[in-house]
């Protein structure tokens, strides 16, 4: 709710909220669609466009007449720093404001080395990352990182993360902005990689289910647009949902968690138990596009677990997409097929009559796209751009 | 977002907003809370206090000097119109902007008589009861309306409803709306109850689940404070998961629904079976409040199927509170020991820490208090507000 209506900024939020779906308006287009006055309109975009946010040009195609000025959003105005880390790998990419990937990174980095030293890491390659796309850390408008753990949104504190030995409590934000000089989000690498799979999906997508199975499985939500995170920030936890007919052990001490069943870990140890060498999901993968049957028939029925598991959630939360990803989902058809066949065959003919079930767009970089989607979106919220111009 | 900052009222609706926790709050300090300048903020006073939505007050308790005025909300200005209608019976209630029950009526109303006998009862019921309270249709600023069966929120029309005959399709708000003369909304009964038990759980409840186990067993889903409809306005539609190990037939046509080994239809046929005289859910509960030994069971393992698959769903979706209600869920201790005996031995330890269980506090009042919270919360939104104020 924008209130600060007698602040110098208000109208420059709606103004940029508008121009961000990329189509170039005229102040009379921009008046009509905000309710401003044409001379509030022109103030505000004379703002925006000193502080480079949106770009002038002369609409071309006017017909008759001196061609109207026509003002759009500038997705180079500044740039974004996105970290994905895993337990021991790490994605880093720069992006600009229209989500596009201008440098990225990907490299080996444990986690369990701890927070100063993982973090020392990503603040040193971020800054060569900047540098070899020719930025530096002025046009850096915020940093979004995503962690394999449950992390208090609010705070970007992790919290008892079971595979981050020293970060319980860690202040990721306040350690990492000091050292960038600019605003810090971090969150769930799960509800990341869910945010980028919703921007990628496109703006008509209310409701989506990201499911990520590598290791484990979990999963992202989106409600109504907006991030599902529940009460204690640990909603998507569907690795450790009882599946039935099954007392396999899973790593949380319990029996017969779907992870137990379907995760990458369980599925290279069944192809161990069998006498086939298999360290992790990505084996497993590597197995079945090498013609490995029982690995195959594995990941398919890993498929089916998942399924039956989401055609519980399909009927309870009706999404509109689910999109699968993680290293498993990269054996593709196999894990959508075993998927698709039970979500269809259990879930209400109501739920599933339009919905998609896909694997994941982006792949390895649903991560970094994500992060860049919740520092962008904190940054250019109506809100907080009517507040930064009015305190110019 | 609120941008007509050239409308006369922006603002009005920031003030409002405020204002509606109850508290009294003097001039200065709504403009610190809104941003708003003193001037802006008297000249909006104004016109509330002129609406009568706003009431000024002098504070006795102010020290020193001459008292401050101070302003609060009305919750008397308008009333509003809500009717919770199921099967075969039909609760309407007349309350005031604070969601106090100033005049109601419970009868038997039969929805396969279709939209037009049944919304012609209502119709003339409402203007009994407001008559009745004292009230007239000028001081009614919405209608809000429960229906048992699936609706197009947006449009207020049902939508393939299968115990509503004739209502497919049929305009609700625009029908009722032209004979009432205030705007009307329709939704869910399921929806609007999760409405009213969210505002009787109070604000500090952001992700709620209420469960109505009557005849069939379905849900209402509370999502960051708003209510989650689905993609396809099916969400919550628990009814039909399916429970391992039975095969019990379904109304729906499969097998093993969830309704069909724990709904009050599904218990009653059970005990009929048994050679027991029972028509429906309430005949349930009401044996077993005699003490009837074989329907305190099925209650009771009613109750764990429920929380069998509420413990996934409390996986999935980490909600903060999880309100039982309906028919069966008058039977209590009973229903509430086995959901609560599942969901704790199933979910995870962090998404159970903190939290609630509980059975409904609103009881039958649930649909009735829901849907004067959705008409509320839209009438007084603060776009709606600035927007009534600046058409002045």
């Amino acid at each position: 709710m924008s209130t600060a209506s007698n602040g110098q900024g208000t109208g420059a939020g709606a103004l940029l909220a508008i121009l961000r779906d990329g189509r170039a308006r005229t102040r009379g287009e921009l008046a009509e669609l905000t309710g401003l006055s044409r001379s509030t309109v022109s103030q505000r975009l004379d703002g925006l466009i000193a502080g480079s946010w949106v770009v002038a040009a002369e609409d071309s195609i006017s017909s008759g007449g001196r061609p109207a000025a026509v003002f759009a959003f500038n997705e180079r105005a500044r740039v974004v720093l996105a970290a994905d880390l895993g337990a021991t790998r790490a994605r880093l990419a720069v992006l600009d404001l229209g989500k596009t990937v201008l440098a990225e990174r990907a490299a080996e980095l444990h986690v369990d080395q701890g927070p100063e030293r993982t973090l020392e890491w990503v603040a040193t390659a971020f800054r060569e990352l900047l540098d070899g796309a020719g930025h530096d850390l002025d046009q850096v408008c915020g940093v979004g990182v995503g962690l394999p753990g449950p992390v208090e949104h609010a705070s970007g504190r992790p919290v008892n993360p079971p595979i981050m030995p020293g970060w319980d409590g860690f202040d990721v934000p306040g350690w990492l902005g000091a050292r960038l000089g600019a605003p810090v989000l971090a969150d769930n690498d799960v509800n990341i990689m869910a945010l980028g799979e919703h921007w990628a999906a496109g703006p008509e997508i209310d409701h989506l289910i990201f499911i990520k199975i590598g290791t484990g499985i979990g999963c992202g939500i989106i409600s109504g647009g907006r991030l599902h995170r529940g009460a204690q920030g640990a909603a998507g936890d569907v690795g450790h949902i009882r599946v039935p007919a099954s007392e396999a052990p899973c790593r949380c001490g319990n029996l017969g968690c779907l992870e137990a069943v379907a995760g990458g870990a369980s599925m290279a140890a069944q192809l161990r138990a069998a006498g086939v060498a298999a360290n992790g999901s990505r084996d497993v993968v590597a197995l079945m596009r090498a013609g490995d049957l029982r690995a195959t028939r594995l990941v398919r029925q890993a498929g089916r677990e998942v399924g039956a598991v989401m055609a519980s959630i399909v009927n309870f939360f009706n999404p509109s997409l689910i999109v699968i990803g993680g290293d498993v989902a990269e054996a593709g058809e196999q894990v959508l097929a075993g998927v698709r066949e039970t979500i269809y065959s259990r879930s209400l003919p109501l739920a599933t009559q339009h919905l998609g079930i896909r694997s994941s767009r982006l792949g390895d970089r649903a991560g970094v796209v994500g992060a860049a989607v919740m520092v962008i979106d904190h940054v250019l919220a109506p809100d907080a751009v009517d507040q930064a111009f009015g305190h110019h």
